[in-house]
């Protein structure tokens, strides 16, 4: 078996390895026990994981003579709630784990998010091993220790900073996941690029279709992600300046998530984040700020891997485009009445733009919007 | 009026200062204002508390230019349960606060605890400000950043550290607490003494009538109380390790208020550690660790200021001495199976017993049980 590549998060007393590549899963028993000797565990996951990768996971982590509780939760973004919560709480107290065992999530950002939360509040801090399952998780939300769930008033307004002790990436899981939730996961991966590794963007151009068939270019892809937010984690743990980077599509995105009522159906996060990113690309050019060809670049790739790139994509009715300006102002990463944007110089030159004048945004979302003239 | 005494709590980053004396809560909105300039703020409280002092509170907000949002919660334990977080955490987004705003904690510990948590948790941590109501709030629970709410599995098993980032302690609003409840704060009050402060002790014995009664006195108890536990918690901010010691006390404490099923009819939380805290003097005696006289001379003071200090002065039949160990061996501070207790070479002799013998807490708890043979 090849070995794992190995991505260390640089954050001092809080430092923490991402170990990516394949049948890690197997070998979870082994690597847990070397760094937490003796420790006992819970597991929390979704009925979906659960089905096609829990008995790996038990044969693996009994190899390390660990014999978890297992906390099985529904899937869906709606499991992020205090009800669930408070489930997955209970649960691991039931265990009767003590502050110095470990709370391990195997699943995708829901069950990743969660669990994070409840292994931060059990006994105000319990250890906590991230198995991220979705692509979206091994690039994204398993790394950098942001956890919480949704409140009925907004996505993810609740929760803590907690930093996992160890992310054990195994790319072979992502076999099983829908090949849609996979395009969405990468979505973000190439996120990465359009922030600032033009040159990461530029080999997923040639190279995308073997990171959606397995093997070394999906390890590769994945572990050049993961340092990208490790890097950006390291210089902004608590999210108060650089790292709202990591927001670059999501200001679009959320508003479209919200415009569809959060409705997986219609579109799943990391697709709202593609066509995030394709407007944020294009409003950065409408600016004069970028180039349209590099608007033009991002547009046909995202097209290529079967990502939706533009609103008309979104199936079904949009509201107009003064109700999506109101999505965005609600958004959390509004400061005082002003609005903050990623925008972007070019392909891997993103930046945050604070006061970007509303009028301006609703212009643009005026011409880009599929149900009003254009 | 007179200037407040000034303790400060040295967390680098996190540093913080707590205010003591009498007029501040007509000052808040001064204090406040100085410290976090244009801050919009909510008040969390219980009914009991906003009857007595939160017309005084919004006057001294309103002249900082402070208008609160309020959040009035029912008094006591109960409340610190995962449904008044929801509650808290809804009110809080209902007010629209972001990031930089605070939350107020208007009360009790019970009130601190619970909006302390909630305020780690609204957006990933906003500010938090203590503005503790009673003797116990003032000289303990306000200080120090510990959270959280009680679990059906146990009291304070879920939380986060969340430091505020100013203190203000009314000596005056103490005028209202019911005597019993002022006593039971006054058992944390000693305790720093019978920690390591011998000094504080004897100064206590001597003084403790113009404690209760009020003024300057009452204001130095409170801040030396509050530099003791400042001083324990600068060195272990997130108990580890030397922080225990706060728990002197609290071991015996915490199985007598489980075995009364936390009736405060019976036995309130102050009144556990009065109780405790002469059970560990006498236990450290009978261990040879320290002479029967301290024992004496602890239960002598509680006595004398009206405290309970023994199990027989609990109203009602006790559980045998064998349940009353199984009370404590459940309890979060047992580490994989070893007891730990906080013992005494004498007054202000306190350290960290590990690994005490199962065997010799259950002959001595025997020997103390009212409803068994000496
Ligand atoms: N914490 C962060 O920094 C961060 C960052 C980005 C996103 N997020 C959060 O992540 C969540 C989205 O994550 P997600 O896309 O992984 O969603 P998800 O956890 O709901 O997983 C998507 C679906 O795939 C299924 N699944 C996962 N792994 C599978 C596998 N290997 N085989 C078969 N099915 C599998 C799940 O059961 C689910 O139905 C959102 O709640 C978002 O807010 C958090
Ligand atoms: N976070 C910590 O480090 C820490 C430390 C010690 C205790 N605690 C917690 O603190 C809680 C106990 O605190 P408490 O004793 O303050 O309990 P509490 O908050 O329930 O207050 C006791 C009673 O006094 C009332 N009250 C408070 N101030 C008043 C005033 N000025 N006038 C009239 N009535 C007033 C309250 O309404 C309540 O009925 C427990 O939950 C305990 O776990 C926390
Ligand atoms: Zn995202
Ligand atoms: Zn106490």
């Amino acid at each position: 078996m090849s070995e794992p590549v190995i991505v260390e998060v640089g954050l001092g007393e809080r430092a923490y390895d991402i170990l990516i590549g394949p049948g890690l899963l197997a070998r979870a028993g082994t690597e847990l026990s070397r760094r937490l000797p003796g420790t006992r565990a819970a597991v929390v996951t979704d009925q979906n994981v659960a089905a096609a990768h829990l008995e790996t996971l038990k044969a693996g982590l009994e190899k390390g003579g660990i014999q978890p509780a297992i906390i099985t939760l529904p899937a869906g973004e709606k499991t992020k709630s205090f009800a669930h919560l408070e489930e997955v709480v209970d649960g691991v107290l039931a265990a009767k784990l003590e502050r110095g065992d470990v709370v391990i999530a195997l699943g995708g950002g829901v069950i990743g998010d969660l669990t994070g939360f409840a292994a931060g509040i059990v006994r105000r801090g319990m250890n906590f091993v991230q198995i991220p399952t979705s692509l979206l998780a091994q690039v994204d939300s398993s790394v950098g220790g942001k956890t919480g769930i949704n409140s009925p008033r907004g996505k993810n307004l609740v929760g803590v900073f907690h930093q996992p002790k160890l992310v054990l990436a195994d790319t072979e899981v992502l076999d099983t996941l829908p090949i849609r939730e996979f395009r969405a996961g990468y979505a973000e991966l190439a996120k990465y690029g359009l922030i600032d590794r033009p040159d990461f963007f530029a080999w997923l151009e040639g190279n995308w279709t073997k990171v959606f068939v397995g093997g070394a270019e999906r390890a590769e892809a994945i572990a050049e992600a993961c340092r990208a937010k490790a890097d950006v984690v390291a210089r902004d743990e608590f999210e108060t300046g650089d790292r709202a980077l990591l927001n670059l599509g999501h200001t679009f995105g959320h508003a479209l998530e919200g415009a569809t009522q959060y409705d997986g159906a219609r579109l799943v996060h990391g697709e709202g984040v593609a066509i995030g990113m394709a407007l944020a690309h294009r409003f950065s050019a409408r600016l004069n700020l970028a180039s349209p060809d590099d608007a033009a670049r991002v547009e046909a790739h995202l097209h290529a891997v079967g990502l939706p790139w533009r609103m008309s994509d979104i199936p079904g009715e949009l509201p107009d485009a003064e109700a999506l300006l109101g999505f965005i102002t609600q958004d959390k990463k509004v400061s005082r009445g002003a609005l903050t944007f990623i925008l972007t110089r070019g392909i891997g030159q993103a930046f945050i733009a604070k006061d970007v004048p509303a009028s301006e945004v609703l212009s643009f979302l005026k011409e880009n919007h599929p149900g009003q003239p254009k």
